[in-house]
Protein backbone atom coordinates (compact mmCIF):
# COMPACT_ATOMS: atom_id res chain seq x y z
CA UNK A 1 0.00 0.00 0.00
CA UNK A 2 1.06 3.83 -0.62
CA UNK A 3 -0.32 6.76 0.90
CA UNK A 4 -0.80 9.93 -1.58
CA UNK A 5 -0.32 13.04 0.10
CA UNK A 6 -2.09 16.27 -1.54
CA UNK A 7 -1.08 19.53 -0.07
CA UNK A 8 -3.84 21.95 -1.34
CA UNK A 9 -3.89 25.86 -0.54
CA UNK A 10 -7.40 27.98 -0.51
CA UNK A 11 -8.48 31.42 0.21
CA UNK A 12 -9.21 30.79 4.10
CA UNK A 13 -12.11 32.35 3.49
CA UNK A 14 -13.56 29.05 1.77
CA UNK A 15 -12.81 26.67 4.63
CA UNK A 16 -16.12 25.82 5.31
CA UNK A 17 -16.88 25.84 1.44
CA UNK A 18 -14.09 23.90 0.66
CA UNK A 19 -14.69 21.23 3.67
CA UNK A 20 -18.12 20.56 2.77
CA UNK A 21 -17.35 20.21 -1.52
CA UNK A 22 -14.14 17.41 0.43
CA UNK A 23 -16.77 15.65 2.35
CA UNK A 24 -19.34 15.54 -0.39
CA UNK A 25 -16.66 14.17 -3.06
CA UNK A 26 -15.63 11.37 -0.41
CA UNK A 27 -18.23 8.74 -1.62
CA UNK A 28 -15.99 8.79 -5.01
CA UNK A 29 -13.19 7.73 -3.29
CA UNK A 30 -14.92 5.17 -0.84
CA UNK A 31 -16.27 3.05 -4.14
CA UNK A 32 -12.62 4.00 -6.24
CA UNK A 33 -11.14 0.46 -7.04
CA UNK A 34 -7.95 -0.25 -4.60
CA UNK A 35 -8.79 3.15 -2.07
CA UNK A 36 -7.82 2.34 1.07
CA UNK A 37 -8.66 5.52 3.81
CA UNK A 38 -9.35 8.81 3.18
CA UNK A 39 -9.19 12.14 4.87
CA UNK A 40 -8.55 15.67 4.73
CA UNK A 41 -6.23 17.55 7.48
CA UNK A 42 -6.12 21.38 7.88
CA UNK A 43 -2.99 23.21 8.91
CA UNK A 44 -3.49 24.81 12.30
CA UNK A 45 -0.58 27.03 11.54
CA UNK A 46 -1.73 28.61 8.28
CA UNK A 47 -5.53 29.34 7.66
CA UNK A 48 -6.34 27.78 4.15
CA UNK A 49 -3.55 24.94 3.75
CA UNK A 50 -4.24 21.51 3.83
CA UNK A 51 -3.12 17.57 3.46
CA UNK A 52 -5.37 15.12 1.68
CA UNK A 53 -4.44 12.01 2.84
CA UNK A 54 -5.61 9.03 0.97
CA UNK A 55 -4.38 5.63 0.69
CA UNK A 56 -4.14 3.46 -2.51
CA UNK A 57 -3.21 -0.56 -3.26
CA UNK A 58 -0.29 1.00 -5.22
CA UNK A 59 0.67 4.33 -7.16
CA UNK A 60 -1.30 3.21 -10.25
CA UNK A 61 -4.73 2.60 -8.81
CA UNK A 62 -4.69 6.18 -7.87
CA UNK A 63 -2.23 8.09 -10.66
CA UNK A 64 -3.79 5.31 -13.66
CA UNK A 65 -7.24 3.75 -12.85
CA UNK A 66 -8.09 6.64 -10.08
CA UNK A 67 -7.29 9.52 -12.92
CA UNK A 68 -9.19 8.01 -15.47
CA UNK A 69 -12.37 7.32 -13.70
CA UNK A 70 -15.40 9.54 -12.87
CA UNK A 71 -14.96 9.56 -9.38
CA UNK A 72 -11.99 11.77 -10.07
CA UNK A 73 -14.07 14.11 -12.52
CA UNK A 74 -16.29 14.92 -9.68
CA UNK A 75 -13.52 15.01 -7.45
CA UNK A 76 -12.76 17.69 -9.61
CA UNK A 77 -15.50 19.71 -10.12
CA UNK A 78 -16.29 19.61 -6.49
CA UNK A 79 -13.20 21.02 -5.12
CA UNK A 80 -10.88 22.26 -7.91
CA UNK A 81 -12.35 25.94 -8.23
CA UNK A 82 -11.30 26.34 -4.46
CA UNK A 83 -7.69 25.21 -5.66
CA UNK A 84 -5.19 28.82 -5.48
CA UNK A 85 -2.28 27.10 -7.24
CA UNK A 86 -2.35 23.21 -8.55
CA UNK A 87 -2.30 20.65 -5.79
CA UNK A 88 1.40 19.34 -4.87
CA UNK A 89 0.99 15.36 -4.85
CA UNK A 90 3.37 12.91 -3.51
CA UNK A 91 3.27 9.50 -2.98
CA UNK A 92 4.61 8.08 0.40
CA UNK A 93 5.70 4.86 1.95
CA UNK A 94 6.71 3.78 5.71
CA UNK A 95 10.17 4.09 6.06
CA UNK A 96 10.29 4.07 10.13
CA UNK A 97 7.17 2.10 11.22
CA UNK A 98 7.44 4.01 14.74
CA UNK A 99 4.97 4.00 17.53
CA UNK B 1 -4.73 16.05 19.26
CA UNK B 2 -2.51 17.62 16.47
CA UNK B 3 -0.28 16.13 14.27
CA UNK B 4 3.25 17.61 13.42
CA UNK B 5 4.21 17.18 9.79
CA UNK B 6 7.73 17.72 9.22
CA UNK B 7 9.08 17.51 5.56
CA UNK B 8 12.51 16.50 5.35
CA UNK B 9 15.15 16.50 2.35
CA UNK B 10 18.15 14.93 2.27
CA UNK B 11 21.03 13.19 0.21
CA UNK B 12 19.52 10.13 -1.41
CA UNK B 13 22.46 8.40 -0.84
CA UNK B 14 21.89 8.76 3.06
CA UNK B 15 18.85 6.96 2.93
CA UNK B 16 19.78 4.01 5.12
CA UNK B 17 21.73 5.95 7.36
CA UNK B 18 19.11 8.56 7.63
CA UNK B 19 16.38 6.28 8.36
CA UNK B 20 18.40 4.43 10.88
CA UNK B 21 19.26 7.58 12.75
CA UNK B 22 15.70 8.32 12.84
CA UNK B 23 15.17 5.02 14.34
CA UNK B 24 17.74 5.59 17.11
CA UNK B 25 15.89 8.31 18.30
CA UNK B 26 12.51 7.14 18.55
CA UNK B 27 12.82 5.79 21.65
CA UNK B 28 13.05 9.49 22.66
CA UNK B 29 9.60 10.62 21.40
CA UNK B 30 7.99 7.76 23.26
CA UNK B 31 8.67 9.26 26.37
CA UNK B 32 8.32 12.34 25.67
CA UNK B 33 5.51 14.14 27.64
CA UNK B 34 2.42 14.55 25.60
CA UNK B 35 3.76 12.08 22.55
CA UNK B 36 0.88 10.20 20.93
CA UNK B 37 2.70 8.61 17.58
CA UNK B 38 5.39 8.68 15.51
CA UNK B 39 6.47 7.53 12.43
CA UNK B 40 9.36 8.70 9.61
CA UNK B 41 7.24 7.97 5.75
CA UNK B 42 9.58 8.28 2.27
CA UNK B 43 8.47 9.48 -0.69
CA UNK B 44 8.35 6.84 -3.28
CA UNK B 45 8.56 9.69 -6.10
CA UNK B 46 11.29 12.02 -5.14
CA UNK B 47 14.16 9.81 -3.50
CA UNK B 48 15.74 11.55 -0.38
CA UNK B 49 11.80 13.16 0.42
CA UNK B 50 10.69 12.27 3.65
CA UNK B 51 7.71 13.41 6.04
CA UNK B 52 7.89 13.00 9.79
CA UNK B 53 4.66 12.42 11.20
CA UNK B 54 4.12 12.53 15.15
CA UNK B 55 0.63 12.87 17.34
CA UNK B 56 1.49 15.53 20.46
CA UNK B 57 -1.43 16.42 22.63
CA UNK B 58 -0.76 19.95 21.66
CA UNK B 59 1.12 22.60 19.47
CA UNK B 60 2.80 23.39 22.74
CA UNK B 61 3.99 19.63 24.01
CA UNK B 62 5.58 20.13 20.69
CA UNK B 63 7.03 23.20 20.14
CA UNK B 64 7.48 24.20 24.10
CA UNK B 65 8.05 21.15 26.11
CA UNK B 66 9.64 18.94 23.44
CA UNK B 67 11.87 21.52 21.62
CA UNK B 68 13.02 22.56 25.19
CA UNK B 69 14.23 19.02 26.36
CA UNK B 70 17.07 17.16 25.88
CA UNK B 71 15.29 14.40 23.25
CA UNK B 72 14.66 17.13 20.76
CA UNK B 73 18.68 17.84 21.21
CA UNK B 74 19.53 14.29 20.74
CA UNK B 75 17.04 13.92 17.59
CA UNK B 76 18.96 17.22 15.81
CA UNK B 77 22.41 15.82 16.93
CA UNK B 78 21.77 12.61 15.08
CA UNK B 79 19.39 13.39 11.86
CA UNK B 80 20.43 17.08 11.63
CA UNK B 81 23.51 16.05 10.07
CA UNK B 82 21.54 14.78 7.28
CA UNK B 83 19.11 17.93 6.18
CA UNK B 84 20.38 19.35 3.38
CA UNK B 85 17.67 22.01 3.79
CA UNK B 86 15.99 23.51 7.41
CA UNK B 87 12.79 20.90 7.91
CA UNK B 88 9.36 22.30 6.85
CA UNK B 89 7.44 21.83 9.69
CA UNK B 90 3.06 22.11 9.98
CA UNK B 91 1.16 21.75 12.20
CA UNK B 92 -2.43 19.78 11.10
CA UNK B 93 -6.07 18.68 12.65
CA UNK B 94 -8.84 16.76 11.14
CA UNK B 95 -10.81 18.88 9.16
CA UNK B 96 -12.44 15.53 7.20
CA UNK B 97 -12.85 12.34 8.77
CA UNK B 98 -13.56 9.97 6.15
CA UNK B 99 -13.14 6.64 6.14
Amino acid sequence: MITEVARIEIDPADAAAFEAAVAEAMPHFRVARGCRHFRLDRSVDRPGHYQLVVGWDSVDAHMVDFRASNGFAVWRRLTGPFFRTPPQVDHVERAVEGF
